[in-house]
Parts: C-alpha cells; structure tokens; sequence
C-alpha cells in the first residue's frame, strides 16, 4: 500500500514524521505567493511562527506507529526494526491559544467544490465531539489546492455532514457551504496561514 | 491510548508505542490497591475514566518516531522496517478540561526523597515555560513507587529547580519540597489517580 501526502504525492524515504522537505522552487516560473508548499508544510511554518512570537503553542502530534520489533546493537541507537502505521485517534493538531484548548485537523483536496468526507473517519469525529463537549476550540482547515484558498470551518459544521450522510445525506461538504459557514484565512509570507486571526475573530 | 477487549484485558503484544506492558503480579505477596500498575498505566486508565464520563479530553501523544525505511509489500500493510526513536519537543499528555488546556509529564522515581532532574530535557522545559506563558494549565505528576504515592507539582517549581541547577543548585528535586509545595492526588479503584480533583482545587 503506497501512502499519500495530503498533496497527492507518494511517501518517499527516508522521511521524518510529520516533517516533509520543501520542494524547490522552479526558478523560471513565477512563483504566486506560497503556491506548491503543501498545507501541512504551512501549517508547521505558521505554528514555528506563532511559537517564537509567543502567540501560541500549537504543534503536530507524531504519527502513531506501532512498534514490533527492536533491536538494541551494542553502543548504538535502538533500531526499530519491524513497525505499522496507525490510525490516529484523534485529530493532527492541538496546543494552547491565551488559556485556551485549541484542536483541529487540516485537509487538503483537489475537488474544486467540495470536499469529501471519506477524508475524515469515525475515530476523529468522536475526538471533536468529545473536545466540543469540553468546550474546546475545535475546527478544521481546507486548503481547495486547485484555487489554493484555505478556509476554517467549526467542527460542529463538519459533524452536522458527518451525521446527515448516514440518513440519505450527501458524502461531501460542498464548497458553497465552506465559504458562507466558514472563513478564509488569510495568507501572507508570514504567517503563511493566519489562522489564529479567525480564531480570535470566531472564537474569543 | 490502551485498546480494550470486551472483558476488560488490556491489548497485549505486540506492543504498542509508548506503551509498558502490565507488570505480573506477584501472588505470595499481599498487594495493596494499585501496587504493581506503573504510573503510566494508571494514567491511561484514569485518561479513558475521564473520556468516558465526559470530565475531560486528555491522551498520551504517540512516541515520536524517525522513519527511514518502508516496504509496500503487494496486498498487505505498509511495513516500517528501518525506524528511530526521535526525542520528544513536548510533554507526553495534554487536552482540555472545561475549555482550559492541561499539559503535563508524568514521572516514577525509585528514589525515595527526591526526584532527580535528568528525568527531563530542555525541550520539555522550554515547552512547559512557553504552555506556562500562554495561560495553558501545566504541571508533572510524580510517582515515588517505593511508597506509591503520587503528586502533582506545578511546573513553575521544576523550573525553578531546573534553572538553579545551572547555578550550583542541586540537581534533584527534595521530597519535602514536593510534599510542601505540591499535591498529593487521590488514589482509588476508579479513577486510578484523581488528578483532576486537584487541577479543580489548584487551578480553576
């Protein structure tokens, strides 16, 4: 089974958790703003961001693996030798913004209107419903990579669709939905996805 | 996150990430409440009391893993078979309780009056000063398994310990400053290590 980035491209190796290389830039196109970085590689520069400026303490959970097999060669690292990916249990991204509890997971899609809820799976809407519950801040991020537009959308939206598509609703969150319900974040050099504005903006 | 079979057997081999097995327990000797569990343990079991009950959202972050090789073997998983321990830039647990965050690390010491400071790194330090400075709710859990009782210490005074080793101070936490300054956490059948009870008191 071959595994995917979020922009469509095959893992390759050898390749850190959750930290992917930036792609270098073709030198004779002009470059639009951050286009061909993946949301994840935005997402971990805007968190970088936002940590050195002491706004907010948000990071990538580690991919969940489960370990096998180790070995233990004499005067060396402990060599994991047999292990699986996991599903997560919960959604990618969480920390802390002024006291509060902020959770969200980020997705990105070729689809140019709508995204697919097959990105989502049941263990991750539990997750949000029990944060919600808590009354955490909870929402996820959806880059539209053919329009390279990022909207946030609440949680509570994306669990209203979660719900309907076991009654005869549709499978998918159209675009027109994520843009009146949710916000655009906005983009820039730094940070490359402000998506704290919106959250002090919805939120706080 | 421990996996439970319908008759309440934790998930056994093979091992899960982050994750120690159940000591056995020795039969010739008298056990007393919890004795022979590790904190961690504990904790995973009071983390899914909590869940269940609807008192907070709080998981163990998966232990972070460098993947260098991985086969893609035809109709089957994707095998790691080349991977890593990669040191931790955060603690192990975190999540919400009514809307605040909590972030903590827990630790077992052998030692009877003290906690030595070599149980953490600076990325920890750093992570827990920069939770502190955003409002997050942040601390350490402490268990002294000789007397198998357990504490919750603000993570301002593991700072102030950690930053005055740098200066000739000691290089330990004493009991007594723990005993003084910190909590002891309420031990039962359920929950495991009532923690909660204390971040109530001390903290909301």
């Amino acid at each position: 089974m071959t595994f995917y980035y979020p922009n469509g491209k095959p893992y390759k190796e050898p390749c850190e958790t959750g930290k992917k290389t930036i792609k270098p830039m073709n030198k004779n196109k002009i470059q639009y703003g951050n286009r061909g970085m993946s949301l994840e590689d935005d997402l971990n520069l805007t968190n970088r961001y936002y940590l050195e400026r002491q706004m907010a303490v948000v990071h990538k959970k580690p991919t969940p693996v489960q370990i096998v097999k180790v070995d233990y060669p004499k005067r060396s690292q402990a060599k994991i030798t047999e292990a699986y990916y996991r599903r997560a249990s919960t959604t990618d991204y969480n920390g802390v913004f002024q006291g509060k509890y902020i959770d969200f997971e980020a997705k990105e899609t070729h689809n140019v209107n709508l995204l697919p809820l097959k990105n989502f799976h049941d263990h991750q809407i539990k997750h949000m419903r029990q944060v919600m519950m808590q009354q955490g801040i909870c929402f996820i991020i959806i880059k539209f990579s053919k329009k390279q537009d990022v909207y946030l959308l609440d949680a509570g939206i994306l669990i209203r669709y979660w719900d309907l598509q076991h009654t005869g609703g549709r499978k998918s969150i159209p675009r027109e939905t994520i843009e009146r319900e949710g916000y655009l974040v906005p983009q820039s050099y730094l940070p490359r996805l402000d998506y704290l504005s919106v959250v002090k903006q919805v939120y706080l």
